[in-house]
């Protein structure tokens, strides 16, 4: 009883401290007013004419999709029984993600004033957050989760600010501040929740497979496929031209990495096809890999090239490198989030770089005002730009790394620890996780 | 073989009927030519510029999911197995809706006049209809749900017409026309059709919880959550605008109604996490409650707020009044319609009345002509306006009451229940409903 | 283990081929430049104004659930097992029908340059073979099916090629290129595949009916009718008018069609309910009516008793045709595409020749110039214009049987078909689909 009523009280005190903080600082942004916008991505075509507004409105819609696409993704490892706290951690991180990001980029004469654009803001951190409990599921309580959303995403939106807002790194499909931080915060967060005999227990029930599983990974690849090359496009800056590079090229890149999962997978198992999960995986890096460098790819087959090898690099990590993050570094991965969106969110930031080192005005067109605008306007050398990209890198594994291991730090506080006997009982929640894939 | 039959001939004579009136009265709206437009909500937006057209063509896509939603929404209590007869009434309600909006709305020289908007306004009457056939779920034969939904679009457009294109009521997001008059129609039905020894058999029945049902509420929840905010926004009247105060206000009522399920769902009941059914509920009544006061709203805490309430009290409605409406008004409502349409479509209406009254040209803007027009031409004070919208609540419960009064007595007419034999042969089709959660 | 290597080694050379051909010919197309428009249907818009732009570039996104679509619904027929299968020649068709409809359509100075567009065109070859694999599925390996898929994708670009741009025939939603050639291009291929000894045990093992079809079944109804008439949309002639015809008789056709299963099936089988599954073939029946006639309707109630009508045939020929098609002709349909591709495709391309003859400037307006543009430049009378659209159909038919025969003479040859050994465990991978409806 002592447990459930534990959750119950740390939603409400969270939900009356969220509608306290709307009520004194969030307003609705007043239209005509500009507001306060920072060196932003996207700040530059706050008043430009109406005609423009439309896609960004219509974009808003799609946005939303994108944490619940994670979501759905990751029903096919969870399992139906673990969907009811990801749906609790998406609804506090959104409100919460509203407030921090509105404190960074929003914030004028002490008031937030949030808009269409703070919800799309606020949906990549809540995706971040839900890249990390794939990490750590099965293994932490909802109580623990919560705090780890609300600690995460205060982290992430400071990443954010620091490399988009502070640096000017061009990164519109988030391949370093969702992908990347995400996984790594999560992994962080793992290694210090370690238990070795948990450990244990659990690979053994790893054999168990059910059949939903395929179902939800059937539905999470379909749902992939169709709505996050759309939602790619609705966040890169070049939104008003038919030829958005983004778009085709984060969709040729998961269709070549889906038929490497074809080519690899038979060689390392040994079923003739890979299984619906391990194609959804492939998917997920495919366009992890996207991120990043999907507006700077100026020809076709550079996709193409780019999904295939990360399509083999995410089986060849579930296959040789998780095994090593368990025995070696003590780092349980339950979702394998290291294969699906960390290393294709590294790989992805150095491939923009080097693609950025590449862009030229004869290439890019008008489109280099869009992607990299202080080179356009000639106050930086692609070099320079290629440099800021490539620091921001390690910037988000430090920041990453050190979040992950103060929540982690945070999470082990007795208080927070169920007791045995409420372990049990919660535990019965994650049954499904458990039988499930991981 | 007579049962079968008879749904079989019934399905033939409306389709035949439907035919005919369109062969006599429908013609596609021609290009260029205004219509017949009453002074109705989205009428003054017709003759705009080709700019204003196309949100709202787009938003026809958006809108044909609105039923569909409820559909699969409600799957997760029927079960697939009355996914048949659901995708009948729907088939049959949008033709009879398009007849009867028509001779309402787009009526002119004998003719009417059908385009997009006529195909919106009827699938809010479905969405009614299948508001209502929750709360009979089970208990009516297939031929008696196609003659409920045959009298209860014809009310609700009489309703509707009154309400929006007589009085002037605001009700963009449809609180009161779609919500209240639903869920108070399906409930004065079942009512009339209150069957005391069948309710026992039920009740017995109902701890029967299958694991599908989890399934299906997990797709309706994150379905709701998607679709729902931005379906709101194509049918709000400020289309234009990025800063959509609906589109905003109800996405947060959302997220505090999920929360607050969180709370109170463990004091409740023995369970430490609630289970999906009741997060699509509080999703459900979320949303409800921002149907008219949603883009009234002029502060996201205030959204906040409302969710946050409106969340428990479905809760509570669902602990406490649902069997006090069992036992003692003797009506059985076998998917909970009061609890996530009926209450917080009141509570959105008593809200919105509210809010009507708060209204200045200060805080509005240029949304002041959108919302309530007569009072931004100077015709009407917000006082005038605020009484207009709170009679409009007795008036919507009246119109269903008397309406599902008339159509329970009709369906009780002997020759529309089946025979006992044909009746067991029936109830296989609704197998599933019975083994699952209603 | 040899059986397993040859589809990935099969997988390896076709995405490297792939890569290369991209590498020396593809491109993207620069802005600006009008590239090599034949006078294909949507060329004509190509350098209007940025207004027009935005619908397209939208309903790009819309587009590529096209063939996602049809997935999900053969689904309901496949099962699960299949899913993996069925990705993976969709992750391949898309990039080989960017090669070739590049050929055909975008070719300049010995570059492809791909751009929105391309992606369509790709995405609609790529459904006319996901058509064709539903009449032979269960029944050939991968290994064929990705043989399959090179060469259909090849012939249905050169049918679509001469239809569209060299005969001009307007078929906007496809009845002939993609429903018509995909269904008998696949039943062609399961003639000349044809094995008496396994057709036995098919027969046999189509009595067990599992209960995740009708699962399977809700989903994909439910996604047709959301996705495809505002899919039909996107691609007819007509964008940026609210009053789009296409999207509204198609949705008129399909609810008529959905009624009219309903009278139908209790008739000719015994249950009073159809199953979903044919509640989603009489969806797809419908849908495929209304291809090329969708934009030519100019009363909605012609939609209603066209779309009547092909439920009606399209029951009867599942209960009357499908037998005779099996034992006469020896050609069996896994999945029913006859009855919910070809014959409707047929009577489509019928009713479109029809509609032809029908037109006048006055019915249609600014239309003409879009749906018919020779006509409307007085260099064909409407006459001459139905001359091509009937002789198209029999084109489409010669096309498609001869590309089926070839087809599956190709896949007849020795070192395709698997040993026994290796056909005993691919089967494993299509146990659901045997299981299943199919």
């Amino acid at each position: 009883a002592a447990s459930r009523l534990r959750l119950s009280g740390l939603c409400f005190l969270l939900q009356i401290l969220n509608i306290l903080l709307f009520a004194v600082f969030v307003r609705y942004s007043p239209e005509g007013s500009a507001g306060p916008c920072p060196p932003q991505l996207n700040c530059n075509r706050r008043n430009e004419d109406s005609a423009f507004q439309q896609p960004r409105f219509q974009g808003v819609h799609v946005q939303v999709l994108l944490s619940f696409g994670l979501l759905v993704v990751f029903l096919s490892r969870y399992g139906p029984g673990s969907a009811a706290i990801s749906v609790l951690i998406t609804a506090f991180a959104i409100q919460w993600a509203v407030l921090t990001q509105g404190v960074f980029h929003f914030f004028l004469n002490g008031k937030i004033y949030v808009g269409a654009q703070s919800m799309v803001s606020a949906d990549f951190c809540t995706a971040a957050v839900l890249i990390s409990t794939g990490a750590v599921l099965g293994r932490v309580s909802p109580v623990q989760m919560l705090l780890l959303a609300l600690l995460e995403v205060t982290l992430c939106t400071l990443n954010e600010y620091i490399l988009l807002s502070l640096m000017g790194v061009s990164d519109s499909g988030r391949s370093l501040t969702v992908h990347t931080f995400g996984a790594y915060f999560g992994l962080m967060v793992s290694r210090v929740l370690y238990q070795p005999h948990k450990d244990k227990r659990k690979r053994e029930e790893q054999q168990d497979k059910g059949h939903q599983t395929d179902v939800f990974a059937v539905v999470g690849t379909i749902y992939l496929w169709i709505f996050w090359p759309s939602f790619t496009s609705t966040t890169t800056t070049v939104h008003h031209n038919d030829e958005n590079w983004a778009v085709l090229n984060t969709y040729f890149s998961l269709v070549a990495s889906t038929v490497s999962t074809f080519i690899l997978s038979p060689v390392l198992h040994e079923e003739s096809t890979p299984r619906m999960v391990q194609i959804q995986d492939a998917t997920l890096a495919g366009m992890a890999m996207m991120g990043m460098a999907g507006e700077m790819l100026v020809t076709p087959f550079g996709a193409l090239i780019a999904g295939f090898l990360v399509g083999l690099i995410s089986l060849l990590g579930f296959r040789f490198f998780t095994p090593v993050l368990r025995s070696r570094l003590k780092i349980q991965d339950t979702c394998g989030v290291h294969n699906t969106h960390g290393l294709p969110g590294i790989l992805g930031a150095l491939l923009g770089t080097l693609l950025t080192l590449l862009a030229t005005a004869d290439t890019y067109g008008y489109r280099l005002e869009l992607v990299f605008p202080l080179v356009a306007q000639g106050s930086q050398t692609v070099t320079d730009q290629a440099i800021i990209q490539l620091s921001a890198l390690p910037l988000t594994l430090l920041l990453a790394g050190l979040g992950g291991c103060l929540t982690g730090a945070v999470l082990k506080i007795k208080v927070l620890r169920c007791s045995p006997d409420a372990q049990y009982k919660e535990n019965d929640v994650f049954r499904e996780v458990k039988l499930g894939n991981c």
